[in-house]
């Protein structure tokens, strides 16, 4: 089956804005873009997404797949977006069964989560069983930490976006920035299944976001046994990590980590001499 | 008319949960609580909001007047959770008109956003004009932002989450943190009506989240004219501060602040001397 057929609609991401600090000064500074994507799955409304606006046909893709309203990208002829009328129109090639019903349950994520999860995406869980063999070693979570700081960025142009990655082991494969993180989760899952020369290595999951439960699961959806966060977690992260054999690594930043869940799967191979600083940071709220 | 009865359950915020370093050594940290809360109005399941759970009757209360599925809190009768369960029972005076209707269209609003927004929110923004007399004193934003710093908090103790607050001029009048902090907002907006005897005073609201439309929408509902973020500002945020007349300020740390919109709402009253390290930093990008 051949894969869909994608546009490649771009727009601005970032917008020059007039400011005024507080000496009473007028200044010039960036901000983000953010754009109203309203999906149409076969001419029929489904539902829209604010959005950076850089990948959204991967985007669609990923929401789609996120939202289990596919099972394959194969199952999806194209998808065409339209920056002008902000549509993203989907067509299928045998239709979506049910769609009615499957998307009339919602569920309100945390904070930064997808927002509206269509259907018990928790029940998914206890069908999802990672591979015991997937490991990160420490001095490549190391590697990862290091190639994010070093990625040039609308963070780093204009803030207030969140970023997420995919690497193989701390080979850096997709990065992502988007206004909303489940956006940039959505398009990093839609862009997956298009690489049809992946290399194999074990998939790594970074996130500058907290670790909430819908994080954790799409990230296990994606065949990930390891993400890393530069923020926490949340109880319910932690917990659907638990259960599905997810190994979580929030807090990472320099030297610093902390592994909330399946520590089996961080190998230590990178232990940094443990100064009196480090200690007394490692040991302070997280 | 009298005001809604409201049971007040509790529950833990915090967590504690076993973790290992970057050393390899386990230690005991402290994460936010996170919880599904189920919410039937007149025994008809509306949404489910996953929350910290510390204000569950105020959160649903303003979830449903920022929904406007409700005008006034003089609508409900009774708001009854039960943790134990994960239930909120909303009983009303007389009924929702055309609930069905009016919860079918769903906007997922970005990053750390309402995630489900019932019906057109933006079609309202014509419809509000924030008195032009509300501003805020620069010496009072500065108290603002102080007071935040010294608030005693989950974020403190377990980080990952965020916090809004309501202020009239510096003092600060609620301080409430969620794992979401569209609910943060949604608790403060459930809030405001239940008072009696709130002070006359212009409104601040403040929230350690960046500035979204939907945040500006809310502030401006609650008839708030200025916020204040200690990140940035999204573009439909500001989009939507210019058109409602809203003051939007960001960034605001210490002594820096970036004011979006409207600074004619900001009397400069306490400039800060502009040593070179200020002058740098205020010219940062942000």
């Amino acid at each position: 089956m051949p894969l869909p057929h994608l546009t490649q609609a771009r727009a601005p991401l970032t917008r020059e804005v007039e400011v005024m600090n507080q000496f009473g000064e007028r200044e010039t500074i960036f901000i983000p873009a953010e754009r109203d994507l309203t999906v149409y799955v076969d001419k029929r409304e489904l539902v829209t997404l604010m959005t950076l606006g850089a990948q959204p046909e991967w985007l669609v893709l990923g929401y789609l797949l996120n939202q289990r309203l596919i099972a394959s990208v194969e199952d999806i002829e194209s998808v065409t977006v339209d920056w002008e009328v902000g549509a993203a129109s989907v067509k299928t090639r045998h239709g979506i069964d049910h769609i009615e019903e499957r998307t009339s349950k919602r569920v309100v994520t945390t904070g930064c989560g997808q927002g509206s999860v269509f259907g018990n995406l928790m029940d998914e869980i206890d069908s999802i069983r990672l591979p015991e063999s997937m490991v990160l070693r420490q001095s490549q979570l190391y590697g990862i930490v290091n190639a994010i700081r070093l990625k040039e960025s609308t963070y780093k142009s204009a803030g207030s976006v969140h970023a997420c990655a995919l690497f193989l082991g701390e080979e850096l494969q997709l990065f992502v920035e988007d206004v909303g993180r489940h956006n940039a989760v959505d398009t990093i899952a839609g862009w997956i299944p298009l690489q049809t020369s992946l290399p194999a290595g074990d998939k790594i999951f970074y996130t500058t976001g907290r670790l909430t439960s819908e994080m954790v699961i799409k990230s296990a959806q994606m065949g990930v046994a390891v993400v890393v966060s530069r923020s926490g977690i949340t109880q319910m992260g932690l917990d659907v990590a638990q259960r599905v054999g997810l190994c979580a690594v929030g807090r990472a930043t320099n030297k610093h980590f902390l592994c909330y869940t399946h520590p089996e799967r961080l190998v230590l191979d990178a232990v940094p001499p443990a100064t009196p600083m480090a200690r007394e940071r490692a040991a302070s709220p997280s």
